[in-house]
């Protein structure tokens, strides 16, 4: 059974990206291969873990050398599924939704955004960078022609809860949850949780304290 | 010693937005009180955390009724910094670095963008929702003047090492990282990392799971 099928554990998975990152820079500047001591050192972590997060990449490194930095982002590329296309629809063209239809970053990891709902009248019928935008009640005929997996969320907390059961019923099989509410959904349901918003409040906590330490180291 | 200096673990400071998006939608429903035992039913956790994750908070329930909705938000939006405006300066105006500045969110949850920096001669002098784009160059004396602590990052992975280098250097105490390169920075600087095309890694993989799962039910 070929490695992609060795369930991944999801520490590995959030690191797999700071691995892909830093390897692209270095073939920016010339650089032909890597050791996972040397990505290790760029990134603060230890080797042995690189090495191991790596064992679940079908990626093999040479003895002395280190992994080809060409082969390594193209693994790398295809492990996380960003040198894939996924289909995916925006519930919500509000602020934040409006501003996901217009990140080309969006594309470049893999996720085609095909249309997006809203309920506004004024939205409906228009396009956001290229997207088309339905009415939400458009979405059950739509979604039997395309039968796309990957929902994005980004209502108001208000609707978050009643939209995302309208997504499900209609076939969608993963959320990506930009609303500060906590959805509730089927097992078999994947759902990703990007609080933005709750990141500030760490920031702004973590921030605080910094500020109130030195205050004190001042004294 | 007030609450708000008992140091709040991060789970508990992850978990306190979910209860007061959860309050904020009980409250448009015409909700008055809560319990906590009401709050872990409808975000499915265990109602003895929502109590505990509130004694950080300076909140006090009352026997029988709970707490009261309006003081319940207002402390949480306290306590979260969401009720405070936080200056900060923007680096990166591209595409998901325009988006940002055109989120009107980040402004309601306390987050003020005063500036952004860029290095596109196209770009400096110009606006994106009444926020001034500078050139980068610019960033060292407009800081002297606004002594703003948090820089949003979201510059290409290339920059994204050299461009934290010249925050801290002039002064920014937390970074909000949205590249998805893993950036080195002296022990007293806030790092929070936002890393939306890693989350989309996730989804792909565990969607892939699933689906994968479902055939081999199938059979």
């Amino acid at each position: 059974m070929p490695d992609i099928f060795l369930k991944i554990p999801e520490p590995a998975l959030r690191r797999l990206p700071w691995y892909l990152a830093y390897a692209q820079l270095a073939k920016r500047q010339g650089v032909k291969f890597l050791s996972s001591t040397q990505i290790a050192k760029k990134i603060g972590i230890e080797a042995s873990l690189v090495a191991k997060d790596f064992s679940y990449v079908t990626i093999s490194g040479k003895t002395r050398v280190g992994y080809d930095v060409d082969e390594l982002i193209f693994a790398l590329n295809h492990f996380l599924g960003f040198a894939n296309q996924h289909e995916a629809f925006l519930f919500g063209v509000g602020s934040l939704g409006s501003s996901l239809l217009h990140d080309h970053g969006l594309l470049q990891y893999g996720l085609k955004i095909l249309a997006a709902f809203d309920v506004k009248h004024e939205l409906v019928g228009t396009q956001i960078n290229r997207i088309p935008i339905h009415h939400v009640n458009h979405f059950m005929s739509l979604q039997k022609q395309m039968n796309v997996h990957i929902g994005v969320l980004t209502v108001p907390v208000d609707n978050a809860q009643e939209v995302a059961d309208v997504m499900i019923a209609g076939g969608i099989r993963a959320i990506w949850n930009f609303t500060p509410f906590r959805i509730r959904v089927p097992e078999n349901i994947v759902v990703q949780n990007t609080s933005m918003y709750a990141h500030l409040a760490l920031i702004f906590n973590r921030l605080k304290e910094e500020l109130e330490t030195e205050k004190h180291e001042d004294v």
